[in-house]
């Protein structure tokens, strides 16, 4: 497997534990030797794993939380990263999104994800020509 | 130097290009030979890099640009990629951002810039224990 298959699968098996509010698959899905950093939305940046996984289980165990739905994204590799830059929808508004990847132990493991909103919607589209492979 | 505080001079650069509303300076710190993006607050990601330089010139020329004022960022390196995650205050808001910046040919230069506003500005306070150095 490529790895930008690698890293859009890792990048899907984020999204698959955010839509089925999976705590333990989020868990398992965040790098375990390197630095990890996670800014929701309107959030100050979480520097701290526990803390990472203590928000998490706040997003994901409430009854509140609205279905996310994650385009398709762009996805290059720099220095031994993984980005993966693109949308997620949720009730409406949308968010431009990067998150980051580093291989551990063969597995591509989240080291960032923030998550900013937009202003408008309607923008939430992927630059012509499909992503940057 | 340390590649920590060669990270933070390439991140302080970036701020100095941005408060003197200085393009050609900010122009010279983005990588030339990597894919960049750039999310403004609000904004859809940009991943072309002169359609990047004209939002910096939309910004920067502007005469209503308001100051920025960056706080100290936490720094580490990973893999290749240099990471500055910090705050960026304006007009009492706030910001929670996200720089990288890969090596080339010697100078640290910016691959990702993504800037979030936070809900509450009240909350843009380094973390306890200082940076991850």
């Amino acid at each position: 497997m490529s790895k930008t298959s690698a890293i859009a699968e890792a990048n899907s098996a984020f999204y698959e534990a955010f839509t089925a509010r999976d705590l333990q698959a989020m868990e398992g899905l965040w790098a375990e030797r390197s630095p990890v950093i996670c800014i929701h939305p309107g959030w100050r940046p979480i520097f701290d794993r526990e803390e990472i996984m203590a928000s998490w289980n706040a997003i994901l165990g409430s009854r509140m939380a609205p279905p996310v739905r994650a385009s398709e994204p762009v996805i290059f590799v720099n220095g031994g990263i993984g980005f993966a830059i693109g949308y997620e929808h949720i009730l409406g508004s949308a968010l431009a999104v990067t998150n980051a990847f580093v291989e551990e132990e063969g597995a591509w493991r989240m080291i960032l994800h923030q998550a900013s909103q937009m202003a408008n919607a309607d923008e939430a589209e992927m630059p012509k020509g499909g992503a940057v492979h």
